[in-house]
């Protein structure tokens, strides 16, 4: 295995992390690269599904990776098996990623050659919920053993998020998880957001989330 | 159902959380009340672990549980039916609780007639690990379904916690969660700390967990 690249990334004190936000986006929409922001609580299977994700469209778009953690490189060195690129940024203690960091880490990492880049955010519901990064899309990961009472505890991930994958499905029967009820409780948060109910580890749900994907990259590429 | 109490605890600029941990602390003990600090991952089962736990020690001690959310009072309603008092706490979004809001809330809720005070802190592994809020025990919880990797990333939380709880056990034939491994990791970070595989589904273990901790609330009396 490679040595993974390892970019400290600990949070300045930016005045408007709108403002930076807008400009991440600005110029990632201008060399056409979408980024997407991936957030979940701890163990939701963000790096799985990374994985599964990534397979799925390698073929067709050169992707990046960052790796966001408080510590450790086990995620990065996973990601770089599928082939794709990345980076493991360490935010220095700090629950979220914010705007600048994520520039950052972009140019760590190099990404002009790039289709496609995500941001695997620090495992947590609640900070980084409160940063746009610059993201093309938000997409959170709810999985069924969290239960599915969460958007009642943290609105405001499901409020902000652009669309929701429920992971583990595989795991449905073994857990108390109430799909209608959930959908009933993110409608009153994020009517329009679409939620996709999917196993990583099987596959189950891949293809309605990978065409959602595709759709949204196609018309970012078209808006450059 | 009786209407829940709910008390607002936003967060106040301290300038040292330590000093007002210690005075929490020492009123508590003065009081010979024992405050357990909650913490786990959105989803580990901290209110269904809280529950069975009650249950097990409502005949010999008088119980008051601080449900701390950043909205809902959803787990105060499931803890009210075990007869415990309990209180609500709304951390205007904070991500943690820290001791002065741990204090006000105490005083909200009223703490003379108590013997034991659950804290069910906010579900995240990084923010409420680096605030101390003057609790006897902070107790950990991790669930099968998050996997055994997680103190390679969260290393603070697993490091400053005096209990493991490994939650979810009965799923463990669903997930491939490696309990020696964790062991192994867990006892780089901190050797000493009890870990209690259990299921607050079922009970599995919960004999040697209500032990420790039957134990640890009898030493702190007996400091009193």
């Amino acid at each position: 295995m490679s040595a993974i690249a390892v970019k400290e990334v600990k949070e300045r004190v930016i005045a408007d992390n709108d403002a930076v936000a807008k400009k991440v986006r600005e110029n990632l929409m201008s060399k056409g690269v979408f980024l997407v922001n991936l957030m979940a609580s701890p163990g939701a299977g963000k790096t799985t599904t990374l994985v599964r994700t990534i397979n799925a469209l390698k073929d067709k778009y050169r992707i990046g990776v960052m790796e966001a953690d408080v510590d450790s490189v086990v995620d990065a060195e996973t990601i770089e098996k599928t082939g794709a690129k990345v980076i493991q940024l360490h935010t220095g203690g700090s629950c979220h990623m914010d705007a600048d960091m994520t520039m950052r880490g972009l140019e760590a990492m190099g990404y002009d050659d790039l289709d496609v880049v995500f941001l695997e955010n620090v495992g947590n519901l609640v900070c980084p919920a409160e940063f746009d990064v610059g993201a093309a899309k938000r997409v959170m990961i709810l999985s069924v053993p969290e239960g599915h009472d969460k958007p009642l505890k943290y609105p405001l991930m499901f409020s902000v998020s652009d669309c929701l994958l429920i992971n583990k499905i595989d795991a449905a029967e073994v857990f108390d998880f109430d799909m209608e009820e959930l959908r009933r409780i993110v409608d009153g948060l994020n009517a329009d957001m679409p939620i996709y109910p999917i196993s990583s580890l099987n596959g189950d749900g891949y293809d309605e989330w990978i065409d959602y994907l595709s759709n949204e990259i196609e018309i970012w590429k078209r808006g450059v």
